[in-house]
């Protein structure tokens, strides 16, 4: 069977055709693909996809979001049509895009909500971007230590979807190098105990040919998170004490399996805990919502809730006249 | 105040007397220091100190054990009198050190016996010496999984002790070339929770000078621990399942801090679970003994028991006669 | 002795007064600190110290420069009174810093101009700064691919500065808490070969005290060199050829020893001929001078020198005009 | 095509048979394949594979070999029908098993003669086995520096054969798991510049199937080169500053490209400059001879000329009961 290299290189065999038109922001290193929707007299939102996730996995949720704001719904680098770059996935790299993108797309103050890893980049915009930028942030179940190599708290990666990870970039190599559909089927199948493959297939159906998310997924990506180098410069605990801004965080099913300690789920309860008592420290307010039957994605499978809730957090927050006053976005400045 | 680069370059300053008289093994690259005791004709065992202790941390231990056994207590490299090797402290290399040990040097089967970093040397033996060589193998609470650097299960060394390290490395530096002694105290006092202060004094008396065991010790030890490269191509649990002779696992005090997962002690329940379920899956004799209310060094805090304990386990073990004729001490090979 | 931790902690023992005023821009993450002098209807110029170099190195240069540019001298982070960043000192995050700085403080396309480590950072800018953001970049005698770990060309870091850098971290440890200036001039004084020594003085005069651009300088960038983090996701190779402007490449004194390939000096004549092929290839004009008898800093050992060559330099530049129109600076935009 | 995957668990499809008998050594962790022949009244000689090669790339030199030495050819972890151990290819570990395998096999003092990667560890028997126990070493073309990740000099491994282990960790992944070895001759064909393609398929013809070295080849090793875990806690000047035994030194051909420095051959001659001041250094005789023309492999381009230069070199050696006096073989010891 013949092998295919997913990616923009191959735009025509990689994607398909969505609800709304897409846009290309040139940040200088990488051009970003985006989808945005809504009036410009409402609130900004910025969407950040998770892994294997392109901007579309928020087409539900962004028909209903567009009542109550503008929103933009991006591709990170390495995801969708925006650009590849090899070597270059981190997450100071991944935030950076989107404090570009803000600045020079958005133009004015965002609330930004991101899905796993995406909701560690939301994390990194609430800690690090400039003044004035992030009026409030959404982690949408974010793996915040789980997914560090050799976390401060908790199980790590490697006691958790480290794995899957080394499955993708075996046999799908970087930008699709190696592209070894029927070899990851097959190992993932040998490998994997019958509850995880359940859960595996959900996500990533194991058809004759790779399902549309994976196909728009550089799995370089996964490689970073094997080696640890998309956070080796990137501590979360330290980034959390940076926190600026208001912050929810929704958590979804997680379970810690007793025997060996090892992470069901994006993360444990016990590591919730520590992002609340960082950003409270921070000096802000964090709201924690507990979602334990709710799979990974609530936008995608919920996405009513996901919008009421953003809706509702939303009214909490500083208004961006407030926001824009002190920092980058300032009228005056 | 004067700084002093302690270490066998200053031989007149870094060590004491002892009991026993010392010897020297070359093993091609480095010199083992030792102390013996103990006819010949009982069974042979050989003692393996943990971080930061000389072999005389077995002295107490070894004037009753002599009745028992042939006692051969080792100063590994970068320890006591034994030769510094920049860059080369792994497990590998410590575990092949004393191979050459036993086979040069005592000659026959032994049973080993290793506190702390010493048990997980126990484990390398235990798993990775040649054939005919260990009859069986104490663990004496060992770090297994806990001092790897991403463990399989479990907190590993960055949640638990690895700040002890960090500061020993920082403020003594590499084979003593730092050797601010009272840099590491201020540090120390400054850093720790009184908890942990009041364990920390009890293995190293801040008095004017460091305390004898550090001395004794190379820093560089602790950072090969702190960047994981003691063990970066040793992992446990393929380790672990490769152990071929009866394991006896003391575990002693531990503790999981309920709100970080953090660990204190040298490994938590679930870890010595995983170790006894890898080493019954290879298919050997795995005793597990607890002693929740033992400091870390049982052969310091309570020889008696510590030799009561070894002597029962010696009697369960294959006879010297009969694992010699199986492997690399066989009289007709 | 006692050991005095350096930095804006202890802003009172550490700074001293300069012939410009200074000013605080908050990135976010960081608060750098900068000088700035000249008419603002002259272009823009961003100066960029090296290693253990803060904006004041630029002081002497910038009396002339002042006459052709409005000049923004900068402290990166880690150096004089900018920001301490823990674990962060990345190619990644101090280029950032500047985008951000030239997006909000200078508002305007600059040229920048970078010494060592800061020519890289202004190699980093001419490649991945947003468009229309950078009109020319000055790398002013850089270690490109030299200060590389594993260098794609030429002799790395490890052949060329890294014992001073590891020297430095050890005795003075991250953030100066080691603080030990005794020791590292002990550690000098016996290790290096007399030549080098005599240049190092010329750097860091062995005095009572640590000299004024040490005790501005946080020494955890001295690790983030030695271990390779500062570009452990920022290939030297793959960042030129993404250059996006006119490049001038000042190479000043190097030699390679012809016994060993080692290199004295910033870069070799083959990694400058890389650094060439990669610039034009990716389509931009480059221009190399070569000052073979010139220290490592034009800018201070000969600051008319260096100011004529950036006033020539920027001549043939695209105007300010053209570069706005097709970038984040736009006026229509 | 279906991938297979090769290695001793599919022994039917990966091994040929040859003109000697093959045995196996039990290390305690690894099982070692090895050929022997010769009568045990001449010298013991070792003769150590390179990358990519087997015990029988030795075939045609151990014929004329016999005549003055006892050979055993051995099979290292990783290769040929020797065991397959992930995460544990380090110059420590195939050091140390041939530590065991002459002490336990061979039984008496050794002359070694390793190629290539061989070589190193020929070197490092040179330096760390245990006392009287190698007579001398021969290092065949061994790239001693040029394969470390980080060179103290000349250009690394980067610099040379990296990007063929990247391939072929790639697409042949650890122990064969990937096996798509059209994926890998459709890369090398479009990546590799004419002139290196040649040489490269003079070792690796790209027939249908694999050659049948590869096949014997765990492509683990390659990423153990790739990431220099192979060697990181050996670094080469360390090891070649306490070699205990004569050296001989065979360097073949081998060309530093003039514009990019890059290696092309196994180390330069500033390379094995540096390996012969640091041998001498240590007080050993050092025999260097170039062949410029020669190939990788002596002995397989040139049995003859290897055995002539063996047995000249073996004759200017101390005897074995010279050696045996001073070691472990001591037959009074």
């Amino acid at each position: 069977m013949e092998r295919l290299k997913y990616g923009p290189e191959n735009a025509d065999i990689t994607y398909i055709p969505h609800n709304y038109d897409e846009h290309l922001f040139d940040s200088g290193e990488v051009v970003l693909n985006y989808a945005t929707t809504g009036p410009p007299d409402k609130p900004a939102i910025v969407l950040i996809p998770g892994q294997t996730e392109s901007w579309w996995g928020f087409e539900k949720a962004m028909g209903i979001l567009s009542d109550h704001f503008q929103v933009f719904a991006v591709d990170l680098r390495g995801q969708g049509r925006s650009s590849r770059t090899p070597g270059r996935y981190t997450f100071d790299n991944f935030g950076n895009d989107l404090v570009k993108f803000i600045t020079f797309e958005v133009g004015r103050p965002v609330v930004v909500s991101g899905l796993s890893s995406g909701g560690v980049i939301a994390a990194w915009l609430s800690a690090y971007a400039p003044p004035g930028m992030i009026r409030g942030a959404h982690y949408e179940d974010p793996p915040l230590f789980a997914c560090e190599l050799i976390p401060a708290f908790g199980p790590g990666i490697r006691q958790a979807t480290i794995r899957t990870f080394e499955l993708f970039n075996t046999y799908l190599g970087d930008q699709w190098r190696v592209g070894d559909w029927e070899g990851l089927k097959k190992a993932v199948r040998e490998e994997f105990p019958a509850s995880f493959l359940m859960i595996f297939e959900t996500y990533y159906p194991m058809g004759p040919e790779p399902p549309q998310n994976l196909k728009e997924y550089d799995p370089e990506w996964a490689k970073a998170f094997v080696t640890g180098s998309v956070g080796a410069s990137c501590d979360h605990a330290r980034m959390l004490s940076k926190v600026k801004c208001p912050v929810l965080f929704t958590h979804h099913f997680s379970r810690v399996d007793e025997k060996t300690g090892n992470l069901m789920g994006a993360s444990s309860t016990q590591q919730v805990d520590q992002v609340e008592k960082l950003v409270k420290k921070a000096g802000h307010p964090f709201t924690r919502l507990s979602f334990p039957k709710m799979g990974h994605s609530m936008h995608d499978q919920d996405p009513e809730l996901f919008v009421r809730t953003l809706v509702e957090c939303e009214k909490t927050l500083p208004t961006e006249k407030e926001i824009k006053r002190k920092g980058v976005f300032s009228e005056s400045g």
